[in-house]
């Protein structure tokens, strides 16, 4: 059977301070008033029923999960007792769902993007689904067909077609993952057609992946497998408690991709295109992508506000009480909740991060 | 007898959102936890007992008046229905005093300021006293020793010194007053050392004002007159509703001291000089010098921040729960209130009046 994985791990930090430690960016309605968790989940609705959605994430967010979706089933929280990376995060659920179904394959989506269009995702979700019918040993990754030559992104560069028996375009055999690269070198990729933004999204058995996994990271593998052993039984908790926090800390793509596409592995890597806009929301200024902008190029998500010639800022509040009021403001991000104000150009989004990181030390977990 | 009083009108437009319609400047705790007016105050307290010192201001501004100076008597508060310049504001108090009165002295004080060394201008104001009780018919206007060539203000040209009898120096026949200069006439007034700025505080017998008042403003002072007959009966309000909103609009140095100055008039224009340090803080960043700085040159009247990187910046909320936040942040002017936060770069502090009045369009007396 297939499943879908939302991985909705992750801060947000540079959200702060909408996105909170205690309410991440993943759950706020952000875009267009719904949250990147409900349209990741829509995403994969169209494809799969509620029972075979699962949300992978902070076990302390599971109120806000179920808030965010109530038709999820309660039994298809995967909750995380604190972050170990993207490889165990996948491989939680895989060890999960082949406990109870050794056939599973699973679609692991972000919920950290704005996908559009919706149909386009999906349509390269289900080749997928298609070249691992046809391939078992296939570790698909999606890859993003790039519109710039984006340098804070690792690439997929791709290599001849995949012969598939239904004809189908878009799957590659993948020659090589690539670390972020410098300016020259991401444009001299988009240039060439044949590299990929690497997504961070996958299709694969659960089987494969498993295998792969007590291969490449055994240590880690033992721990999941206690977890799949307890789940479902009253151990279930303690088990997870007790072995999560020691897993190995690592990402799917250091532990898994990169040594199967260099041949270290029994499995194949194999990248299906998905011909999207992939926004990432993950700072103020892409945030503010997604919203409308107003004669001024401001980009205004405020409730109540009075602007005089200011130009280009991004301004957040949704206190219908409170009045933002800026005068000769340019090119500045101001978000407004109830107990914080930040301040800062457009060119220091990136650093709101590091101010995060400052709160601690002045007024420890307070506003974090 | 001598008598203070103390003109606090005004709405400290550009104080905004502090400063709001119902609870202006002068009545907010700005200067180390003091308001203007309690500074005023303070300032006269030290030459007169409390029964002799009167604050005239808005009538709306009864209870706030109060509660700054508690030990205000209760008829010492000339309440004006409204603004009509200070012209009136002044003609009202000497009306006032003059009736229960006949050879009161009235000094007249702005709260617009603040004042450092207090004590000096104590001693200007005696002095002041000292004159007129030499010279009945002299009208004293303070003059600032100026710092530097301020274009903002107007100047006033000293002739001679006056012959007194106690050889006290530091009064001086005015020669005339001079409209707000361009910058080299400015620094021209300043270098030749015969130039003041126009302080706006005066010390007269009310007889003299009056008597002016009749010759130069003869409808407004009829009015004073019904208002000063009315006085301390039961008419008073009465009469003070009626009479107050059709007195003609003008202020005391255009109605009367640049006539006087100029022979139009039986009294005698004498400057007495203030060799104070006069800090008008009726803008963001004339308040904020009398705020500390700290090591990046902020000024901070800020209960809880976290600057980062942050520089030159005026800085002001009173919220002890709301934290500002501010990254990269430059010359600009946060202030932080429960229903307003205002942003702008300091060089647009002037302009901030200009903000309040759109205000009208989209929100009407909202956040005014």
């Amino acid at each position: 059977m297939q499943y879908g994985i939302i991985m909705a791990g992750g801060s947000g930090t540079r959200l702060w301070p909408l996105s909170r430690k205690d309410n991440p960016k993943q759950l706020l309605p952000l875009v267009h008033g719904r949250s990147l968790l409900q349209l990741g989940y829509d995403r994969l609705r169209g494809l799969l029923p509620p029972e075979r959605i699962y949300v992978c994430t902070g076990a302390d967010y599971a109120d806000s999960v179920f808030a965010n979706l109530p038709e999820l089933p309660k039994e298809n929280l995967l909750g995380e007792p604190m972050g170990r990376d993207t490889a165990n995060a996948v491989g939680f659920a895989a060890a999960v769902l082949h406990k109870n179904d050794p056939e599973a394959v699973m679609a692991v989506v972000t919920a950290d993007h704005v996908i559009e269009p919706v149909a386009t995702f999906r349509k390269s979700v289900e080749l997928a689904f298609a070249v691992v019918a046809e391939q078992p040993g296939a570790l698909v990754t999606f890859g993003i067909v790039p519109t710039h030559g984006h340098t804070g992104l690792g690439y997929i560069y791709r290599g001849d077609p995949l012969p598939l028996s239904s004809k189908q375009a878009g799957a590659y055999k993948v020659l090589a993952f690539k670390e972020k690269p410098d300016q020259a070198t991401a444009d001299r990729y988009v240039e060439s057609g044949r590299y990929y933004w690497n997504s961070g999204m996958f299709v694969w058995r659960c089987e494969t992946v498993l295998r792969e996994l007590s291969q490449h990271l055994p240590e880690g593998y033992k721990g999941l497998m206690r977890i799949s052993e307890a789940w479902g039984t009253p151990a279930q908790a303690e088990v997870l408690r007790e072995v999560y926090p020691v897993l190995p800390r690592i990402s799917v793509d250091y532990a898994v991709m990169e040594p199967v596409s260099q041949g270290k592995g029994k499995a194949t890597v194999v990248t299906v295109e998905m011909p999207v806009e992939w926004l990432d929301v993950g700072s103020w200024p892409a945030l503010a992508e997604t919203l409308d902008l107003d004669d001024h190029e401001n980009a205004l998500d405020c409730r109540v506000c009075l602007l005089l010639d200011s130009d280009n800022n991004i301004i957040v509040s949704h206190d219908p009480e409170h009045l933002i009021a800026t005068l000769g403001l340019s090119d500045m991000i101001v978000v407004h909740t109830k107990d914080v104000t930040l301040m800062c150009p457009k060119r220091d989004a990136q650093r709101v991060k590091e101010l995060v990181g400052k709160l601690k030390d002045q007024f420890g977990v307070r506003y974090q």
